[in-house]
């Protein structure tokens, strides 16, 4: 009975902690959302300092614009996604945090996306953005494949396109293959006019840099280059490999979101576009979704546990 | 005549920067190694103030080991082969430099390595090491493709060998896939025993720290694995259509150099593979043939000067 009335005044807060922002959102038992915060990276990677400090700061921020005191702080029941924590050494370091909360349940930022997407229920998600990375949520288990990283992973992502947009240019200059519009396209994007501008501009350049410059291997495609192309039906395979791999875990629904989606989503097999969805909610709500079927299954282990004593 | 007599007695050192040491030789003008000098990265990408202080190190070693006074820093003649170089502002960098020698002839590492390779006669080079590139020398024309940086650059070398092992590996264990011999390699090379160490070992990892694991590739595809064969072709794919642009370029021979060198070259074009010849010199050696040239063709232009006076 306890578990029921705590349920009915719960306040949960979800939490997307991504490389660059933490989103929060604080809701009610009945998903009605009453406040929101925004901080910076709630990424373990950036160090556990930052990454704790943007979640608290974002958790105050949302129950200061619901009218509720800092001290309710302790009443929370949060839900984490987190980009890093399928890391064992910083699933570690966050399970070891001594956080505020009332209870902090913990997965990746993929993981939530996907309960954002499907409102807590089975489903996968690919996110195709500066990185890629797919996962499918159903019956209870998860799978989630890809990721990983840039350059050794994030095969079709924006980053990828555009590494390959840079490779491509950069042989064509030097002779090795075929001219193609892309050239002319990125050299007008960073306003320089020789192949060692290009060079020395990506030097040591971040996946986000490369990212930014994706969209031109779509607009010289649709312009007819086949450089370009050929690039696109590349990257695409990447991202039906991703989908097939999730659809053969578990027949369910499929978002697919993240900057590059769009873009990519008319180059997919047929068969992987027949199967897309709209995502429905956005991942800090996702991991509301994850939090309240935390607590579910913790009541439901209680009760047992009681009904065995 | 001055000219001419200058010569005679002349002190010719030859450097090879590279991104993580110089190395120096000094030469008497008939080619005799009277010196030798090791010191840090010559590289501007790491700094002038390093690469400056590190090129006066060694040439002061190679002094001392010729039984020289610190003092004769003054009268070398100098050619320098720097990574980086080949880039506007690092030259420009480096031409504004107040440095203590007679004079400094400035190129790159890879037309250096070249004119080693071929004793300062006319030929092509391609490396192959944790970079790759290539330069033909003829006639005095150069052309140089390749090279870049990684991962954008740099295709078919060693990084970019590692690179494609570690996204294999990943894209295998996620079942994207068929399994590959070079996950156990991996595995063992590295002792780790899941796919996520990998992750995290590769996270930001260098050019170096995916060069060491290069060779796995090639274990692999000796024991039969198919996946492992692919990228070798892929990889030689990349190796070919440099020789075939240098040699397009002109009818040189090639010398093939690098870590990763000896692995690829079964794996060249027929008609590429009969064109490889031995690399006669080192780089640093290389430097001072150019270092040569280039005061040769001064001492021309200056009798032309004063022919036309």
């Amino acid at each position: 009975m306890t578990l029921i009335a705590d349920a009915k005044t719960a306040l949960y807060l979800g939490i997307d902690g991504g490389g660059s922002k933490c989103k929060v959102v604080l809701v009610t038992q009945d998903m009605r959302i009453i406040g929101e915060g925004l901080a910076g990276p709630a990424n373990p990677l950036r160090g556990m300092a930052v990454a704790t400090a943007s979640i608290v700061t974002a958790a105050e921020q949302a129950l200061s614009s619901a009218g509720l005191p800092r001290s309710d702080i302790g009443k929370l029941i949060v839900g984490a996604g987190l980009a890093g924590v399928n890391l064992p050494e910083y699933h570690q370091q966050f399970s070891a945090w001594q956080h505020p909360f009332a209870r902090l349940y913990l997965t990746s930022d993929l993981h939530v996306a996907c309960m954002g997407a499907h409102m807590g229920g089975d489903g996968a998600v690919i996110i195709c953005g500066t990185g890629s990375c797919g996962l499918a949520s159903a019956n209870g288990k998860v799978l989630d494949v890809g990721g990983h990283g840039f350059p050794h992973g994030d095969s079709g992502s924006g980053a990828w396109f555009g590494l390959q947009l840079v490779h491509s240019v950069l042989r064509s200059k030097d002779g090795l293959i075929a001219e193609t519009l892309m050239t002319a396209l990125l050299q007008q994007a960073l306003g320089v006019d020789h192949a060692l501008a290009l060079v020395s501009h990506f030097m040591h350049a971040s996946p986000t840099e490369y990212a930014r410059v994706a969209p031109l291997v779509f607009i010289a495609a649709e312009q007819g280059d086949e450089l370009a192309h050929d690039i696109i039906v590349r990257g695409s395979r990447y991202m039906n490999e991703i989908a097939e791999r999730l659809m053969a875990f578990a027949p369910v629904k499929l978002a697919l979101i993240g900057g590059v989606a769009e873009k990519i989503r008319p180059y997919l097999a047929d068969h992987v576009q027949r199967n897309i969805v709209a995502a429905c909610q956005a991942p800090e709500l996702g991991a509301v979704w994850f939090a309240k079927q935390a607590e579910f299954n913790n009541a439901l282990h209680k009760n047992k546990a009681k009904v065995l004593v």
